[in-house]
């Protein structure tokens, strides 16, 4: 349980100057915080392995208190939760940025690729993505994963950080609950998972086959590039490629969407989903 | 080959007045006219069939000019192409809201449901929208039924504007290209289309059947509903339903992705793609 609600009237009361100009997202992402952002995303933070992470404090405008009652009751009592009208809010967070619900997440351990890869089970379907760059696709990547009953995400560490509020709230929280690291060099991750007996597939527009072609094995990674660019060279040349097929002449899909289809292909070959 | 650029020192200047404020979307919306935003967009519409969309005037950052030359020269020369520096054109559109290209177009001919409909070929896979209200998730529906060879998106009077500013952008100008309409209530598109021996397939996670088991007809419409609430009951009981399979348990699949995997297993199924 909660503790009670303590009210918040002034902008700049240090308790609450975590969630002051959460646009930046820098400023958080650098000390190893994070902000969870509307009701769906407060209420998985709340489920949260506390290994993983945990809740700092929560701000919520006070007419959105009553309606969200039941979960805060589920965060510990050492969990502050503050309160404040709308105009206080917007001086804070940035008007029309929080959602009225804000919390403030800390990360509390940080696996490396290879702890997560070595604790995969035997039977597995994992996500890697390399030099991913935009916090809607990272989210959209989370939530499709998820959805589809992939184990991890593994990104590298020019990716985009899947913890930043945007991502986190596409994600529908999902960055919560789905196993992930961001951490390494994409060839080293990919030679991990190929020596963990992974079939490393590399999704592309220019893969060498359709995915509805390929015959998955007990453990799969679905790798994914760069929005526009996409993988490079030297990753297509040293693993199997595959391709969504597409209509002739025509614009290639959006990464989040292309790994929707490509996961749901794989989990239903797999006869994880069905 | 459009007519040598003009040069726009005053935010005023009545001549980049559609320009102004492009956030507010309902200014340009009422009046036939739509913002497209970016090269990529700007290049659609520069090949649009004239019969549905024309361009009205352009406005390009003075250092944007030379690199999008060739994209200008496909414009015909009574199409006005005005440029200003930086300062002038944060003043006009608002600061980071025009990635430096913006072009203002017109909606020449709008055809209704009906009309499209009979011009559909024999074989055919369209996309319905019922409800759908928020303008990334039409872009991206727009996209992907483009890449995935879909021959056109119905959407009900109640759905949001696909020629909004940023689902124009999200659909990377396929809303320029793929046939559409935005008219009629979902119930009397829905009953043509079965009029004219369409399958109307209705989606949602709820739906009777899982999709890769759907044997689909010549003549296929896959219906998609609102964000969060999904189908009103009177469609999910007229209609055949289906559902993507997912991890038990968990969220649902955001409606741009589900109706990226859709539509793949669709066109898969009706050999479209492959």
């Amino acid at each position: 349980m909660a503790a009670p609600a303590i009210a918040i009237t002034d902008p700049d009361d240090k308790r609450v100057a975590p969630f002051r100009a959460i646009r930046e997202k820098d400023l958080v992402g650098r000390q190893g915080l994070f902000i969870a952002e509307g009701t769906v995303v407060l209420r998985v933070l709340a489920e949260a392995d506390a290994a993983r992470f945990e809740a700092d404090r929560i701000l919520v405008l006070e007419n959105r208190l009553a309606g969200i009652a039941g979960i805060l009751e589920s965060y510990p009592e050492d969990v502050p939760v503050f309160t404040c009208n709308a105009a206080v809010m917007n001086a804070i967070a940035g008007f029309d940025m929080h959602r009225g619900v804000l919390a403030l997440g800390r990360i509390a351990g940080r696996p490396m690729a290879e702890e997560l890869i070595a604790a995969l089970p035997e039977d597995a379907l994992v996500v890697v993505c390399i030099g991913l760059s935009n916090h809607d696709n990272a989210g959209a990547i989370f939530r499709n994963a998820t959805a589809l009953g992939a184990d991890a995400v593994l990104l590298d560490e020019t990716s985009c950080d899947p913890l930043y509020r945007k991502a986190l709230r596409v994600s529908v929280g999902s960055v919560l609950k789905m196993p992930w690291t961001r951490n390494g060099k994409g060839p080293e991750i990919l030679s991990a998972l190929a020596r963990a007996g992974f079939d490393v597939v590399a999704l592309s527009p220019a893969g060498g086959e359709a995915v509805h072609h390929l015959v998955p094995g007990r453990r799969v990674a679905l790798v994914l590039g760069t929005e526009g660019e996409g993988l490079p060279v030297d990753i297509m040349e040293a693993f199997r490629t595959v391709r969504i097929p597409q209509a002739p002449g025509l614009d290639s899909l959006n990464v989040g969407n292309a790994a929707a289809i490509a996961l749901y292909q794989l989990a239903l070959a797999k006869g994880r989903i069905g």
